[in-house]
C-alpha cells in the first residue's frame, strides 16, 4: 500500500525456528533509527515497542501522521537524547507496520496469512530483532529499553543474550504474564472474535476489518492503562457537552466519549489479526517456565546492568510484579536497581510527559555510557 | 413463557413517574420471601440484589436451577436466619426475572419494549419497591441490605425513606459511581452494541439474543469481580487440560476457559436489553448529584442505624469509596459503624463463603433485632 512506502525494511534471510517448530527465512523487519551511531560503536540504543506500538517511536509516523509514541523520551536533549545517541526501533513480527505479520501475502495461497499465520511468541520476536544489530554493525547496545511488552521483550533478549547489552531499562512489565492479564487480552481477543466480520481472520477477502470488534478490544485496552484515581481526576462523572442526563445510550459521560474515540481512531491504524497474535505472545511469555529452574536461572551468567522501572498507580503491570523481577535479578547475582515513580496515571505512565521517570532515565543512560566508554577502552 | 409460570408477581397500580418524565401503571413487580412475617411485624429484611441478580436470592432458582445467589447468606441457622427473619427479594425494573422491563410486551406495538423501553435509574428502581411493603403490610423493616448495585438501591431507600428500615448494611458500594466504573459498564455495552445481532435492541423479532456481544460484556464483569492476587492464586498460568501450549488461539490457559464458560452459561439467563437498561441506572447513580448540597445532604434526617462494608481487594468498588459513604453519614450525624473484610476475593466476596463477613452481619442484625423490638415496645 502507497501508506507504507516511507518503510524502511530490512529482509531477513538467517532462517529463524519459531517455537511452534516452523522455520522461517526472507522475512521482512520494519524499522526505524533514530541519531547517529558513532564510531566507537558505543551509543546505541535499541527500544522495544508494546502491543500497539510500532517502530516510529519518535518524530513524525508518517503512516498515521501523528507524533511517535515515544516523543516524549526520544529526540534532541531528551532522556535519550540523540544528539548523543543512535536509537534504534523495530516493529515486532506479527504486527502490522511492515514487519512480517498476518495481513502479509502468504506465497503459498495468494492471499493474506490471517489465522495461517503461525503462533509466536516473545523468544521469537526478539530473535528476529536480534538480527538487526547484525546488520547494523552493532557488537553489543550501550542500552536496552521498553515498557509493557517491550519490557518484555527486553527480559527476553537479555535472557537469551546475556552479553548483547551493557545495560537495560525495563519499564512496567512483568516476567510471567499474570492471570489477570491473560484475561484481560482473552477479553480483547473474544470481542474481536465475535465480531461476525472477524470471520476467522479472513476479513481481508472483503477488504474490510471487524471493526466493532476491534474498537471494544481496544476499549479494554485504555481502561486498564489508566488508574482508578487518575481516571475520577480525569473524567469523574462530567457530562459530555450537555447539563444534563440524556436518558439514553448515547455517550452521556466523557469518559464515555473518550472511550468510544479511542475505540474507533484505533481500528484506522492497527490490524485485528495482529491484536491477536500478539496478545497470544504477551500470554505465553513465562521466562520462570522457559528456565526450569525459575527466573533466577534465566538471568545467570548475565552481564547487563539493570535499572528495573514501575508506577506506583500501574494495575496491569504492578510493582509486586516488577519487584519480583529485581529478586530474581538480585538472586542471580546481577547488578540491578530499582526505582518506583510515584504517580496517579497508570501503566501509561511510561508513554506520557512524567518528570521523574524522565529523569531517572536520563540519569541511568549518561552515567552507564561513561562506564561503557570506560570498559571499551581497557 | 413456561418458566416463569412459577415466578410471583404483585401488579402495581400506583402510578409511578420516572426520573425521566414517563409515568407508569399497573406494571408487575416480581419478588420472593423467604421465612414468616411475625405478628409484630419487628422481622421483616429487604435484600436488594445486584446488577446480575434477581429476587430468587435463597433456595433453588426454578428458573435457572441453581441456588439462589446468596444463598451462604440466607437461610435457617444463616446471617439472616429465616427461623426467625422473614426475608423480602424483588426483582429490579429493567431486569429480567419477572418484573416490568425491556422483554415484556409493550401493549402499544404488540412487540417487547426492545429500545422503547424508558431509561430508569436506581430511584425509580427503588420506589417501585417501596410499594411492595406497602402490599406486605410492612410499615418498618429490621433491616435492608445489598451489596454492589444491592448497596446502591440501598443508599437511595434510606436517603428517599429516612424512617422506613431500622437498619441498613450497604456492602461493597459507593454513593456515586465513579468514571471507572462508568467505563467498565460502557465497556459491556459497546459489546453488546457491536453485536450486529443486537440490531438496535430488536433481537426479540428474530427470537434470539446478541449471545456473541453480551458473552463478551459478561466477561468484563467476570474479571472486574476478581482481585488481581485472587485471580492468581485460583488460576496464576495453569494450562486447560494440556502440558504444554496449544500455539492456537484455543483456550490453552484455564482462566480463558473459565471466562468462556461464564459467558456462554450467562446468555441463557439474561437478556442483553436489560444489561444495557440497568448498567445505564447504575452509571446515573449519584447521590451527591440528587441532593445539590452534596452526600451529607443526602443523608440528613436519617433515623436509620447503618453498617458499611467494605472488602480490602475490592477494585471496583473500593475500601475509600465505601468510607465515603461513612464520611458523609457521620458528617449528617448518623448512627454508623464500619468494616472492612481483610480478604483477597475481590469484589466477588460479598457473594461467596466468607466467614468473618457472614458473622459480622449477623452480630448487627441480631443486635439490631433486640433494639428494634426494644424501641417498638416503647
Amino acid at each position: 500500500m502507497e501508506k507504507y512506502n516511507n518503510i524502511k525494511k530490512l529482509i531477513i534471510n538467517k532462517p529463524l525456528k519459531l517455537d511452534c517448530g516452523v522455520t522461517i527465512s526472507d522475512y521482512p523487519l520494519a524499522y526505524e533509527t533514530y541519531g547517529n551511531l558513532n564510531r566507537s560503536k558505543d551509543n546505541a540504543i535499541m527500544v522495544f515497542h508494546a502491543l500497539t506500538g510500532d517502530q516510529f517511536a519518535s518524530g513524525k509516523n508518517p503512516v498515521t501522521n501523528k507524533d511517535g509514541w515515544w516523543s516524549y523520551v526520544i529526540g534532541p536533549n531528551k532522556a535519550l537524547d540523540t544528539n548523543k545517541y543512535f536509537v534504534i526501533c523495530a516493529n515486532v513480527i506479527g504486527g502490522c507496520m511492515g514487519s512480517w505479520g498476518p495481513s502479509d501475502l502468504n506465497k503459498d495461497t495468494n492471499h493474506p496469512y490471517g489465522l495461517d499465520f503461525p503462533v509466536i511468541t516473545i523468544k521469537d520476536i526478539v530473535r528476529a530483532q536480534e538480527s538487526l544489530l547484525d546488520h547494523l554493525g552493532i557488537e553489543k547496545l550501550l542500552c536496552a529499553t521498553g515498557g509493557s511488552m517491550g519490557g518484555m521483550q527486553l527480559l527476553q533478549f537479555c535472557a537469551t543474550f546475556p552479553n548483547k547489552t551493557f545495560s537495560a531499562i525495563p519499564i512496567a512489565c512483568s516476567a510471567s504474564h499474570s492471570a489477570q492479564n491473560i484475561a484481560l487480552n482473552e477479553l480483547a481477543r473474544q470481542a474481536i472474535m465475535a465480531d461476525p466480520v472477524w470471520d476467522k481472520g479472513k476479513y481481508f477477502l472483503k477488504n474490510t476489518q471487524p471493526k466493532n470488534g476491534l474498537s471494544v478490544a481496544r476499549m479494554v485496552g485504555h481502561i486498564s492503562y489508566l488508574s482508578e484515581k487518575g481516571m475520577q481526576e480525569k473524567f469523574g462523572r462530567k457530562l459530555q457537552e450537555r447539563g444534563d442526563y440524556d436518558f439514553s445510550f448515547n455517550a452521556d459521560f466523557q469518559v464515555e466519549s473518550y472511550l468510544r474515540h479511542q475505540g474507533f481512531a484505533f481500528v484506522e491504524r492497527f490490524d485485528a489479526n495482529s491484536i491477536l497474535y500478539i496478545t497470544r505472545a504477551m500470554d505465553y511469555f513465562d521466562l520462570s517456565r522457559q528456565y526450569k529452574g525459575g527466573l533466577t536461572e534465566a538471568f545467570k551468567n548475565q552481564q547487563t546492568k539493570f535499572l528495573v522501572i514501575s508506577f506506583s498507580s500501574d494495575w496491569l503491570y504492578t510493582t509486586k510484579e516488577n519487584k519480583d523481577t529485581v529478586i530474581a535479578l538480585n538472586a542471580a547475582g546481577t547488578d540491578v536497581s530499582f526505582a518506583e515513580i510515584k504517580t496517579d496515571k497508570g501503566h501509561d505512565s511510561f508513554l506520557v510527559d512524567e518528570p521523574e521517570f524522565l529523569k531517572t532515565i536520563k540519569g541511568f543512560i549518561d552515567s552507564m555510557h561513561i562506564k561503557f566508554k570506560n570498559e571499551k577502552r581497557i
